[in-house]
């Protein structure tokens, strides 16, 4: 993500003069736009726009600019949110046994693909402790068993609550959170889950992928609610399996669309392109 | 399709010989091999195996091949097939009003892609009529509706049974089956249907992915069971959508995806690639 | 196509103020957007945004609109055009002897796809003139030879300036177009390569990707020059293909590609989504 | 790749009677069958094969195999292989400064994908030691100057020959291989190159593809000659771009398809799937 740029994100119900209004008031502060992206939702009757203002070319504090936008935000009834690009974003990742999606956000990260901050990586289980460490991160271990479910829970809702992660990154983690941490979290609790979305919902995906004798299988990438599997979906990617193919051998060639999704839907999520409405998303491609 | 070739399908209990049994009858009539496939399925113990033999290289008729290959295929307990690919097989297509499927079939077929026979395409609607004719292929109406059905496909029957076909293609023919029909003609009756199975089964599978959100839509071409949408599969293409399409644009979009999927099952089919284990399918690529 | 709408297509140098200017202009004459694309080229410093409007939105004629928005148009030095999207496009389609783009073309015509006149297809062969005319276009044959050839494209050029065409299609048309051509109809004449340019430009493109072994094979639709398949790209195809495969397999196996590609470039040109930059397309997806 | 196997790869002139001495000489031993690929090619009349044994099948040693199958190889005149897959492969991969190849490569070794020995990382700078040293595997420093390259190479060339390695990476490693090494490692040699070749050779390929405008980018895999970027292809994968990608966002959205060719390439070599024949590959799939 580019430094020095403000991601300015609306939703209003939409009408004639938004775009106009809008304009009209970056360019009086100045406002260089580097990227802009419309969607008028003709079925539901909403207007999504996301702008990319180079930080300098404005006149004004971030501050002074919500204050001084709140009128525009009241006259087309907008919910909107000025990100400051400048500012790292704090990313927790939860993860059960299985790391690949783990080491592939960790190795991108360490890249500098992702420029945020990982205040810490939470596991029901000790696997992935070593790999964590050896990135720096803290791993915070937090056993799940049917008697401690809901103590674990509270325990990470603690942190969640201390660190307000921008992000939370379910990395083939497998529990399903209580509701009302899916309500208090909602939006930013993003799964990824081995199945082409709607099939093959709940356990053991792959497995009712080779019963059902497909030639895809897939991953997708949503956010949670407390119905498991059915949030919005933010990315999807398939591959090719065939005959030859186990279940055992689709678990692995799964891996890589796994990554794949994941790694996008972080992305987009990152870099604030993602809107949702009802139980869909708008992603705001570059 | 290569002329002046055979086609042997083989299937049968795996175990060890069944590779030099058959390769050293095929050596002492002196075939020679174009393209040979082999699966063994350990998971049902059951071996498959197809060989493209250069026809003028056997040094005895089909008949007498088949009568000479009795004994190896009793000893290894084999369900076998020898197909002479200088006998065009025969497809009768059926479709309801929405022809793309159809054209794309008839478009390939006089572009010598399919070296078939079309004994007839018959509708329950007149749309399709004139594009029919027009490629010489004579056209059958059969209106169905609910009191008419059971002698439409009475009727349907009768011409099935004139032409036996090798196959018969549900190019967008929006009405189910009797069972009875499936099981007589079962493996020979081919559907696309419209959504990346077994998401978004029956009617309107466009209008079910758009409600839930997905960021890819598919079609699937499988034999039909009695069971809707829920037979073996052949083939399955997918297509990227977003929050942009509407059902009516996916339904545009989706085209491409259901033409690509059926004429790769049909070309699977015509080929003798495609060989059923229960409700899978093993398909030998080129 | 949706009818009813106009599009609004503005390049100009990038600086402070233009979505304002542009959005109050079009709120001042209460024009409905209903898609909105935009594209800041920083290492141009040139800016490109495309405006879709609801044509009974607007309060003037598009004469009137024009002539209201010269003044913009002059302050932020505007290349612009409006265009009526209820008055369908003309397309010229030229053809060799290989169908299948041509074929394809024509029935998403007659589908709906393309809402277009089609004034005349030219061929320097007799191979298409049956499906043409099924199609109710006229067919107008123009054989070209090296001694004719000068006179052939003058015909051509005569033709072009008679219906002055909105996209001249070559749907693999196997002649070079002369230069002076190429520059009259500059970024309206739209090719069809069958490889993944820069790969193989010339002649037997899947040949000399045969002789390469290549794994993946593609198609390349371009805006023409005077430089043989070095033209603007406007999209690209590709699809796999293996050891088994010919040289004249892959010639099968391409047209696929061939055909998408094309369809692609077709229905971008025609949506007015593309700009020419230099030797590169903006193409403003969906 | 499963323990107990063995796999034998065979290539002779074509002719009848191969499968049948093959097939009966492995029935007598009692081999168990679990994969066979068979290809004539009919350009150049040579037929390949592969076979997958199951170990505990066979009555014989290797050993006694290789006696054994002598005079059937001589017969047919065939090159072959018998590879013991419980034996463990070596692999010597080296790197530059770019390190997602190697950092994918050691996360899947870790992670079981691989199951092979990696004597040694080799890199002419010092970026990946930590990480190599991470995973457990030797780091050998061997800058590369003009001045020094004649040393350097001399100096790997010893490494090679100390531990024979089955497959040299190139892991996005930034040096020209002198010709003798080519030749004596022929076939075991295997380069990433980050374009979709034969298009953009050698230095900079992204940000050539972005200067052509193309809307694909790739990655092949393909083994090394002393041609720069010619040798045979393994595997190829693309990516899509558009106008809104710099050459530079093309280096970071390249990876994913350079880590993919990549792995991929690499199995099909550690599992024997890959014959060379002139410049091409034949690669039997799964």
């Amino acid at each position: 993500m580019a430094e020095g740029t403000y991601t300015l994100n609306i939703s209003c119900p939409d009408r004639v003069g938004i775009v106009a209004g809008v304009g009209t008031f970056l360019a009086k502060r100045n406002a260089w736009i580097t990227e802009a992206n419309h969607f008028a939702d003709r079925a539901s009757g909403r207007f999504f726009m996301r702008q990319m203002l180079l930080a300098n070319s404005l006149e004004i504090s971030s501050e002074a600019f919500e204050a001084e936008f709140r009128p525009i935000a009241d006259e087309f009834d907008m919910e909107y949110r000025l990100t400051d690009n400048r500012i790292k974003k704090k990313v927790i990742v939860l993860v059960s046994k299985l790391g690949h999606c783990l080491a592939d956000f960790l190795s991108r990260w360490k890249s500098g693909d992702y420029d945020v901050e990982i205040p810490c990586v939470i596991s029901n289980h000790e696997t992935m402790r070593e790999m964590v460490e050896w990135y720096g991160v803290p791993f915070i271990p937090i056993p799940v068993s049917r008697e401690t479910k809901s103590v674990a829970f509270e325990q990470m809702e603690e942190i969640f609550d201390r660190y307000s992660p921008d992000l939370i990154v379910l990395a083939r983690y497998m529990q399903v959170f209580p509701e009302k941490v899916c309500r208090k979290y909602w939006g930013k609790v993003m799964n990824i889950h081995h199945s082409f979305l709607p099939s093959f919902i709940g356990a053991k995906p792959y497995h009712q992928a080779f019963d059902r004798g497909v030639k895809m299988t897939g991953a997708t990438c949503h956010y949670i609610t407390s119905d498991l599997d059915a949030g919005p979906i933010i990315e999807q990617c398939i591959t090719r399996v065939a005959h030859v193919h186990t279940a055992t051998d689709m678990v692995r060639i799964g891996r890589d669309a796994e990554v794949q999704a994941l790694a996008q839907g972080i992305t987009y999520h990152l870099e604030d392109r993602v809107f949702i409405r009802n139980n869909r998303t708008i992603v705001f491609y570059q």
